[in-house]
């Protein structure tokens, strides 16, 4: 019988985390100060971050960087994840190419998200925090704090937008069952959330929002800090356990990766399943293609301008280098909530400039589609995120199959879709849509200060 | 560090299961029918059931039973499950115990329902059935049958408890993917689904009224066969790739359970885990103790009588010798669905009136606050089913806090929560309760025919 699963044993689950800033051929543009526009440096930041993550975050000189023992400990409940040969999907579909999938989704939280929420949360407390805080959009993000706060020890404060508290009441339930507190946003608990109330009493959140009043609340309470599940160079560090893991896990395969997939929110997981496999591209010659899939709705990375603009939809961030539709731009109500935003992470957004990777972004039916073929030949039903690189991956395995090459490609499934089920339902009963989105409507939106 | 999961290679997961009959010193008694009492053969249970199904229910002789080929081909989709050390539940309870569980939540639909769902479909679809019926409850197993049957190409219709489908619209949502069609019950498309109706417009529905309903779908459908998802002898069959795995791993960990736990409702799980260990104690002198954890509303292990009683409330079923509360029993509404259930498997029953196992009865308040601690401590959201099996491990944890034994304590968490999530959310918010059933309410049932 044909092997299934690659796994790694416990020993070798990588002990170092990967760092492409010291890799890539042009660095990461710094972040700015918005008023002075001046490079803002550790200090800046680690008035609401965890100092040792505003040091990963500039640090563009360290290759590896070791993961703290008690973190791999943790890491150890879940990982390693396995690497999984996706042979239904390949008949399904007639392809020659081989097809695998970094199986993520396969941890008590459901998503990759918990790999950063552990060291964020071991550094905070580290460092003497008691609390942290944080926004969540569909809410993987806020169920991987909520049990990283709890593993360490910290109270933890999630600001879940108020439509997704909504639209997958599950979540903040599974937050609320490890310990946290978590707040429609907006909420009356800030000055923030009351201002956008008192405004317009019927507002139902955004991102925008959630990141507002969770950064007040990092800001004005002692021994409180602020934590975020994408974006920052330092997420996409803690995430290469991933491709790190993956390459080993190819390795007992036998294969190598010519095409590399993942979704594409902030750049967390892509960044995760990418990057370690980007450096034999970087140094070692090889040209494996990577692929970043966007919502047709939210197309930064296709149909976005490389600028300075604020990461949050308020203007409270530092003025960030990115791939951006501009920081008020509102993407459609599409049902993958972690991919609804309007800039690409630092890192990101250099290595599309300089050729390193591509996007392609993904109408919603096509996704849906794509995740429902996926459930019924592999098992699992994806997140409607995760769905977007399937969608992708069926792509290059159709042209596979035009052209006759054996390709070898590995995506990564980011997450499961168990509190997603109302979505493929609408999707079952037709009740969803495409979204596109016009040259005129991202042109309207403001980039920088 | 030491080590946490303990896995097998895919070439090590057992190749054949494990058939408990074949080694019991008193051989289950026959199921009988109704009208004549005269034992059923193999041909009778035939006529709704796959014929190699009916023969594994009746054989008492092979010790083990080879898996097919494809079974065995798509267990490996999920198997093996991980045998986890439970460090931080030790911790967190101050006990001297080894707490290990089998994790078999690690799987596409949540719970070890699949490792029966995957074989019923394969033998029906090699004996030339095309349509596969079910009922369901809580919905783990209708869910894992859906999946299997797409697996094999048949197209399942589901029987689900009409009030289970709103309490856990996931559930159904779930099945749906799979391309299963799922009926609340009762419903308007059988004979018995109509009078049901029409005595009683706003029934509910119960496994009964749901076992009646696809008995007869698969009586008067050509090419329609019946599953069922745990109580007979040949899902416990099926189930024993459990605990045959898990006596692999427990060798790896060098240790050897001194006790066994799994919750129990029909008694698949429990059966899983439990007989091939089991088997030690019959053959090789070892003492393990085996522990099946009941709900205090529902103890048929602990306050029924062994009895031939029907399997279904409505009596439709052949005789089963069990131990009962009788047919018409009806459970207390606790979240544990499927734990609601009157009588114990043939197996099970026999086991413990030759005093191999017994059963202990717990209260749902006791089952969530033990579901919270493993969530909070082992990062893993339990099945309220699951819980019961985790509260019986803490309470004999707890006795080895007090006698200062280093007992090597095994549980099955036989599935994950996240579909019910609004059952934690109603413990935090001290809305649940315990349900005590008097010797009265217990007396007035009827048992037999």
């Amino acid at each position: 019988m044909k092997q299934k699963k690659f796994i790694l044993e416990e020993s070798e689950i990588p002990r170092r985390w990967y760092n492409i800033q010291a890799d890539m051929p042009n660095k990461p543009l710094p972040p700015l100060h918005p008023g002075t526009r001046q490079p803002l440096g550790v200090d800046d930041l680690a008035h609401i971050f965890p100092l040792e993550c505003c040091k990963q975050e500039l640090n563009t000189t360290d290759r590896f960087i070791d993961i703290p023992e008690p973190v791999l400990e943790k890491y150890k409940y879940y990982r390693s994840t396995p690497l999984v040969r996706a042979y239904e999907l390949e008949r399904a579909l007639g392809t020659p190419a081989h097809i695998y999938f970094k199986n993520e989704s396969v941890n008590p939280l459901g998503s990759h998200k918990i790999n950063s929420a552990l060291p964020q949360c071991y550094y905070a407390k580290e460092e003497g925090t008691t609390n942290v805080t944080t926004e969540t959009g569909a809410g993987q993000w806020g169920a991987a704090l909520s049990y990283a706060a709890r593993v360490f020890g910290l109270e933890a404060a999630v600001y879940q937008v108020k439509i997704s508290m909504q639209q997958k009441p599950y979540r903040s339930m599974i937050m609320r069952t490890f310990g946290a507190t978590v707040e429609g946003s907006p909420s009356m608990s800030t000055r923030a959330g009351k201002d956008i109330i008192t405004r317009n009493p019927m507002h139902m959140g955004s991102l925008g929002t959630a990141i507002s009043e969770a950064v007040e609340l990092a800001m004005t309470t002692p021994g409180c800090k602020y934590t975020l599940g994408s974006v920052l160079n330092h997420v996409a560090i803690h995430q290469s356990i991933i491709g790190l893991e993956a390459e080993k896990q190819m390795e007992m395969a036998g294969e190598y990766p010519d095409t590399v997939i993942a979704c594409f929110g902030g750049g967390s997981n892509f960044g995760g399943i990418a990057f370690p496999f980007m450096r034999h591209n970087i140094k070692d010659g090889k040209t494996t293609e990577f692929i970043a899939a966007e919502p047709e709705s939210c197309p930064k990375l296709t149909r976005g301008r490389f600028e300075y603009d604020f990461g949050d939809e308020a203007g409270l961030t530092p003025l960030l280098p990115m791939f951006t539709l501009g920081h008020d731009f509102r993407p459609a109500n599409i049902h993958a909530g972690g991919l609804r935003y309007h800039g690409a992470g630092m890192i990101v957004s250099q290595l599309i400039k300089d050729g390193l990777m591509h996007g392609v972004d993904i109408p919603q039916l096509e996704t849906f589609e794509a995740g429902v073929l996926f459930a019924r030949t592999e098992g699992i039903i994806p997140a409607p995120e995760s769905s977007h690189a399937i969608a992708a991956t069926i792509r290059e395995a159709l042209k596979c199959k035009e052209t006759g090459e054996e390709k070898v490609i590995l995506f990564n499934l980011s997450g499961h879709g168990l509190i997603d089920m109302t979505a493929y339902d609408q999707y079952i009963c037709g009740d969803l849509q495409n979204y596109q989105v016009s040259d005129e409507e991202i042109a309207k939106n403001k980039i920088g200060a």
